[in-house]
């Protein structure tokens, strides 16, 4: 039997688009390795082997077959798996167009826990392969899980990859049924306040969710009632099936502009055996067709992309992004900001850690026989996955992404440690003496080898801190030591000034056990004090001081930190030596006023801690757990004690509160800063009373915010929460706390006419703002009950030092400012990147008296007159594999955030590459698989309705005079570029010429 | 990765025989249709199309893999289905023998219900296609499933196949355990004790199942450990994979002779993606042979028992079978000997009527346009399947092959009405006026519209007889008539005594029922009598009868019929007019002697029924069901009323016996018969007790029996069973009924030195001996619990007239005849045949006074003088689709089973086909697709242990000398032969010369 299989596109007939897909989580119930060869298949039965496998033949078998594939995590383990004869065969797909690669990056990343800057890293790193491979760059943005939608997957890695389309499955139930009601769920989405109409996207979003209407499941094994069209056989039901197949069409089609409805034929881990897949549908086409009331054809998201591109002239808009996603009228998808927050804060950290990392590779030269910082790349692509990161994995996969992470961060670690130690070109006559740098991973739980070694013996510790921002920068280094007996000097040999704080009993419990967790073994010392100095560093650059042992206490700096205010009675405790300070009501034990004369700002504020009980799933009702947040009462949190410490010093104060057994906060007050940084210390959260916990902080003040806060999306563009409101709908109100939770990933502020309160975060976490004038976030989640959504397990991690397992601990920062209204955005964009790049630190031990034995112990890899200006950032900077450098430029700035630099800026190539000659300089999409003029030649172009013909998209920076070099950026706009410089590499090898280690 | 899968046998190491197989049901929890296309997966997640359409990429990928395939009921349905292009590479698979098509049948049949004739039909069918298709002849026995091991599988259809092997999974738990220990699992079966070491067959068991060693199963989606041998992933198993199967291949060695084992990689259904299975065996293969301690390598059943054969000189010997077969203590697999006997009537009833279609499409010469008996041979080849006639189905499935049997059935009809229609040759002017010809399936309940007619009217009833037998016949014809003024003419126009029985009221509702259950429509009359009368018919052949009105009822019989005896009270009632006589208890309304005065019998005997209670599976133990008997004690079932209804007349006599309101008995005792037949009616088993019963009779007579009775294997061999004891083991009795059944096809016996009692049954049922002297018969089940052998339902059958359900009544027969000793078998085996081939007949309706319009009333298709002696049958006789035809011609004795019959005997061909002229014959394997010389020099010759090298087969017929075409029969000997005649057939489609109709 040959069936008829070639239809294409009919016109004035109902087209029902087959999208032949499968959903390969990077990582959910099983780990990417185990999904990838279809091992532990007891917890699931996947393996993506069997899927691209038995594609092949399965496309073989009929050129008009067609499949899409999206992971390129999977793609690329099973692509170095295949023969040469198999390559080409599947290249011929790919050319042919029955293979479409969408989407493409390393993993479909969650949209609400990932960083904008990992979005794109993962993004560019599975693009990169598919260009390398297949020579094509894919057209549709495919986010059909990720639970919930950000405005940047919209815009950034939408539009500015050069997507036409992006399609996902879940958005809010009460939006969905609207959209469907008006036939708006496929919509012109423009997410960016700043880049408006020249960013925006044709996004659609399913009618249920991705996988095929009821009854047209053709899985191997799967219950779906097959075509049976041999008529010697019983069981004939050809009729049947076409009629099922045109009623779900045409109920699709109630629903839907234009004469196209797409089919998601397919869902998580299917095609195992695609040939049954394609059977089926073959038969469908085939019949559907001869009956000719529909028309049913092979199709993918492009080619139905296409269809509604030429048929439609303009479509509803859609501004902002589909947060928060809620499935039912219980479950509301916002637990999952929060859930893993230690997975969390670790991806952040490396995130930093790997752009910083790339930029030393660039300025070492890559090193084609390794270390690189691939395997990171790779670590942080999967950990991106939207089970991943979003903290709804299982256990053991949550531990897998660690573990990936720590050996992609280990080899970036050697990169890191290479590159300086060939910067400082360490005095020696012995050629392999290369200074060996070591790097404190734990240091935020005060860990740190080198610097916890006995220096009395008259070794010095060297320091290397390299700042990977585009501006000169100044912070303080806080380092555990051994020793009071010790001092603090610069390059030049000056002591600066320095402080030691004693480190406090809880810490040392915290920092024993987790060492131990984490590296194996019980730490040999035990350190006595926090040092800590201002290093002060330029752009793109390190400098060096050193810690050597002295004869005596460092001056009065020790006792004078060794004073504490342990207070009951009346008055206030002041604390902060500069502009900042923090009034604590000595009655209370509590925050009660910040006050920063410098800028008129005296308000009142407090901050509190509170937990949610996590609602218990027993009786079969919506619980609480890793993807779900729903609360069951709320229960404040206080002080047992109302003694607050504070620890005082010249550089910085802080002010230890024991909050409970199981929250410590530390509050630090810096000289020079003019925001407090909260250290918070929580768990484990008790469940002895077999009740499940969210731990929250609200900082309270007296902004009449009037319903209205604004949190970042993916932590860049700034979008706008009213609570118990939505743009789009009339919501509603189901759940009054968790249906106005928010994924914060930079930070969160509300405001009024006269000051706005600003929080930024170190990780991702969930936010809201539940009375006006408060702040929320939710720090830590500990749950007793899987929430039902897919998961199987419950949130309840723990941590192991042999049989001792304890729940998990999570500490992180969260940094509060208040600012005169308008005046806010600054700090927030530029602290912000401080808190994304926080200084890189090295270390090292030498032997004598003298200064250390680097040739070079400060360095800028730019001009050093040059600094990129205050609103803009690198976002990379990196080699690739031919030696060209990949660079992007980022505006922090949306149009009116701030009215100083919220403006058009620019960028002096030639003085960021100051001593290499570039010699081209090509424009690229985002994701830098095409060029841009090339991306927008072909882009389609989408009209909204209401739009105005002559209205005009807003101003970007202009071409790049290949002369001049000058790049200029528009606020919120991101530039990419391939650069490539003048090869003098073989010169540097030769001659370590000192110059040359600049770009 | 190239993996190095070529190893063959490796000497002097232990050599691990991969054999990649699937066992594909022919029907179970799905019909035979829905396992092909894959519906109905909510049942079971079972598609045969998945597994072969997936097989063929599979070879394809790797010349060394290796695939078998067993059951052609699926083999061809694909076949049929694919492009040349696909044929093709599928020919090179099975000519490259990457491929291997073992058994061949149409499916794996059960080896306790079917008749050795079914058996050997549906060998035929498959191997025959496997023959046309591929040119090959399978090599291999391969009964993996069937639930015990009958004598007939092993010599009939594995040696008479010129099968080289034969393996299988299920044997006694106690017997393996034995074998294991003793390494005698592989034996020289040597089954008939007529043909000896001529018809023996190396027989493996399998030491657990046909399943692969624990933890070796990659079905897509299986949770064993995938072997995981990429070192850039995690998890990489691949030293801990090799060692797990060294490990398991050392244990198996350990119970196993010679340096061979073998793994059946595989189960039920599996291979849905092929793929999945052969990744993981290349792996295993490749880096088990790199560790090298043991040899692994893709393997057949037919590579192994080679090496098997080349290896070792003898091997253990093994007589008689494996029934009955236990798999755990309370686990007796000797329910379903029972189950479903209402199917198991039908088949048997079908099968004898395929013999004898066969035989009338080739007397009329099979019509290539159809109606053929090829629809009725399919069905009847999937009826024979393990769970079909086996009674272990779901009920839809056992619904789907009774459809199957009844569709087949009608087009054989067809066949025989056509065929007749041609050999009566009626007189008629006009070309289309055949004779139209009526048959009666549902004669058995007194449903016959035909001889229900009003023939009042001068309408004259034509009862055509046809005998399907080599011999002349004379049997009584029983038809239901509505009026007593009837008589009976020969083709001569003589009239024919004849007899009418009143039909009693239980008849005839029983008859409404189930005439309107299967037509689906009440029937129009009643019958008031059963008219009887003697037909005598010559053998292949038939005689023609005319039923006319008559003026006045015919004669004296009515009265005499209608006298009845009901008697409470002193002395006896004697029944029977003829030789035999049977005599019953007034006072106990009980049968109480059997006398033949002629041989001297008068026995005591008594007959009862009772039942077992069906052990309840609700706390988890052990049910009765499907398969299980497993009795929880039994009770009697006495009459409930002592009266007897005696109906009398000169032809038979009959005993009714209202039991209980669900048993119903007729024994019937005819003049010229001396036998006594009983028709029991038992059901519906009333179960609102929530108790299942399973329904027996017992024969209790005084033969002092001494434990042992004798039962058929298959229907054809008689084994000698011993109560509470095995030949190959020490018994540890656990069931003392359960573990004491066996198969009953054809019937059983027991005797002393002086007499034997013989039971032959109408279809396969479950019996034994309980007590000495005693044959019991279980006629029927209905139990309330999955007995959790995989079925999954409980064996509760109803049958439903619109919504009204009852539990199904099964009617059925079995005739008891007590002989003196050693004079049992020419009634068992003569009689056997008349009650596996039935006289058949058709009606028809003519006008006129005068005989009937047929030019030829009275026929038979041999030689007139001829008949085939008494010692033989004609198994097959069949227009092959190239117009030759296939003959099967067996001896019906064992050796030294009768002292006259158990001899040499011979056949004339010439007279057998006396009208046609005998070109060429060949004579063939037993399934006719090799020539019987090539078979037996290929065929491998085994060694028994122990046996004399001089001992000499037991002597068969010689070859046939092609001038005199004398076909010699040895006991128990089967010849087959290919037979081309002279084809005269376009002359007879010219002009209807009759003799041509003669063979």
């Amino acid at each position: 039997m040959i069936y008829e299989t070639g239809a294409g596109v009919v016109k004035d007939k109902l087209n029902v688009h087959l999208v032949a897909h499968t959903h390969d989580d990077v990582g959910w119930l099983k780990t990417v390795d185990q999904y990838y060869v279809g091992s532990n298949n007891s917890i699931q039965g996947a393996c993506v082997q069997n899927v691209l496998d038995s594609m092949v033949p399965a496309l073989l078998r009929d050129k008009n077959r067609k499949f899409i594939y999206v992971e390129q995590a999977f793609f690329q383990r099973w692509w170095r798996d295949q023969s040469e004869a198999t390559q080409t065969i599947v290249k011929g797909f790919v050319s042919s167009g029955q293979l479409e690669l969408i989407n493409g990056g390393w993993c479909m990343h969650d949209e609400a826990a990932p960083h904008y800057i990992d979005m794109i890293d993962q993004t560019t790193y599975g693009h990169k392969f598919i260009k390398q491979q297949f020579n094509v760059t894919p057209r549709i943005g495919w986010q059909i899980d990720p639970f919930g939608h950000s405005a940047v997957q919209a815009y950034l890695l939408g539009a500015e990859v050069g997507f036409d389309s992006l399609f996902f499955g879940r958005i809010d139930y009460q939006d969905r049924a609207k959209r469907k009601a008006d036939k708006h769920l496929e919509v012109i989405w423009r997410a960016s306040k700043s880049l408006g109409s020249s960013s925006q996207i044709f996004a659609g979003a399913f009618p249920e969710n991705y996988e095929p209407p009821s009854g047209f499941y053709f899985e191997v094994n799967d219950d779906s009632n097959i075509v049976q069209d041999d008529v010697n056989l019983f069981d004939y039901n050809v009729q049947e099936r076409v009629n099922d197949f045109v009623a779900a069409a045409v109920s699709q089609a109630n629903i839907t502009r234009s004469n196209h409805v797409m089919w998601t034929m397919g869902t998580d881990f299917k095609y195992q055996y695609a040939e049954s897949w394609f059977r089926n549908m073959d038969k469908l086409i085939h019949y559907v067709n001869k009956d000719g009331r529909v028309n049913a054809l092979y199709s993918t998201p492009s080619i139905y992309t296409d269809a509604k591109y030429a048929e439609t002239d303009s479509w509803p808009l859609k501004e902002e992004d589909y947060f928060p996603y809620a499935s039912d009228i219980n479950a509301y998808w916002t637990g999952y900001f929060t859930s893993r927050p230690g997975l969390k804060g670790y991806v952040r950290m490396l995130s930093g850690y790997y752009l910083a990392a790339r930029q030393l590779e660039v300025l070492k030269g890559r090193n084609k026989a390794g270390p690189t910082t691939d395997s990171l790349a790779d670590a942080l692509g999967i950990a991106q996955h939207h089970d991943g990161v979003s903290g709804t994995s299982q256990q053991h996969v949550a531990n897998d992404y660690a573990k990936r992470l720590a050996i992609g961060h280990k080899e970036a670690e050697a990169v890191v440690a290479e590159s300086l130690a060939g910067m400082v070109s360490s005095k020696s006559v012995h050629g392999s003496s290369a200074t060996h740098f070591q790097q404190c991973p734990l240091l935020n739980i005060s860990y740190c080898p080198p610097t916890e070694a006995d220096l009395s013996s008259g070794k010095k510790l060297v320091v290397v801190v390299y700042n990977s921002l585009g501006w000169k920068r100044s912070d303080v280094i806080r380092l555990p030591v051994v020793s009071e007996n010790i001092a603090v000097y610069d390059s030049s040999g000056k002591q600066v000034e320095s402080q030691l704080l004693p480190v406090v009993k809880d810490s040392i419990a915290l920092r024993n056990y987790y060492a131990t967790a984490y590296t194996g073994k019980s730490p040999s010392s035990t350190p006595k004090f926090t040092l800590a100095f201002t290093a002060s560093v330029p752009p793109l650059g390190f400098s060096t001081y050193t810690i050597q042992s002295t004869k005596k206490p460092a001056s009065n700096f020790v006792k004078q930190a060794l004073y504490k205010h342990t207070g009951i009675g009346k008055g206030d405790v002041e604390v902060g030596t500069g502009n900042l300070k923090l009034i604590y009501s000595k009655s209370e034990g509590k925050l009660s006023q910040y006050v920063n004369s410098q800028r008129s700002i005296e308000a009142s504020v407090s901050q509190s801690y509170l937990y949610y009980a996590g609602f218990d799933g027993t009786t079969g009702l919506q619980a609480s757990g890793a993807y779900i947040f729903r609360p069951n009462g709320s229960y404040s949190i206080d002080s047992q004690e109302q003694n607050i410490t504070v620890l005082r010093g010249p550089i910085y104060e802080e002010v230890h509160q024991k909050i409970n057994p199981w929250i410590y906060q530390i509050t630090r007050v810096y000289k020079n800063k003019e925001h407090a940084e909260v250290e918070f210390t929580v768990g484990p959260i008790p469940i002895k009373d077999r009740v499940g916990k969210e731990i929250v902080t609200q900082i309270t003040t007296n902004i009449k915010s009037n319903k209205k806060f604004y949190t970042d999306s993916n932590g860049r563009d700034f979008l706008e929460r009213i609570r118990d409101y939505r743009t789009d709908w009339n919501l509603e109100v189901n759940q009054r706390v968790a249906g106005n939770y928010y994924p914060i990933n930079l930070g969160m502020y509300l405001k009024d006419d006269k000051s706005e309160l600003s929080l930024l975060v170190d990780r991702s976490i969930g936010g809201s703002s539940i009375v006006d004038g408060q702040l929320e976030l939710m720090l830590h989640r500990r749950l007793l009950y899987d929430d039902g959504k897919g998961v199987a397990e419950a949130l309840n991690e723990t941590v192991c030092v042999g049989d001792d397992c304890r729940g998990l601990a999570v500490q992180g920062k969260y940094y509060l400012r208040i600012d005169p209204v308008g005046e806010g955005a600054k700090w927030r964009r530029s602290y912000g990147q401080e808190i994304y790049s926080p200084l890189l630190l090295a270390f090292t031990e030498q032997d004598g008296n003298e200064g250390t034995n680097f040739q070079v112990s400060t360095f800028t890899g730019m001009d050093p007159s040059y600094s990129l200006p205050d609103n803009v950032a690198l976002l990379t900077l990196q080699e690739l594999e031919d030696g060209r450098v990949l660079l992007r430029l980022a505006h922090l700035y949306e149009v009116g955030e701030d009215k100083d630099l919220s403006v058009l800026t620019s960028v002096e190539l030639k003085k960021l590459f100051a001593k290499r000659k570039i010699t081209k300089l090509s424009e690229m999409s985002l994701s830098a698989n095409q060029g841009r003029v090339e991306m927008e030649k072909k882009r389609l172009v989408w009209k909204a309705e209401g739009s105005k013909d002559d209205e005009t998209a807003p101003p970007r920076g202009g071409p790049v005079d290949p002369l001049k070099l000058v790049v200029e950026l528009a606020p919120m706009e991101i530039r990419t570029f391939i650069v490539t410089v003048s090869k003098t590499l073989s010169r540097r090898l030769v001659s370590p010429d000192l110059s040359l280690h600049s770009l």
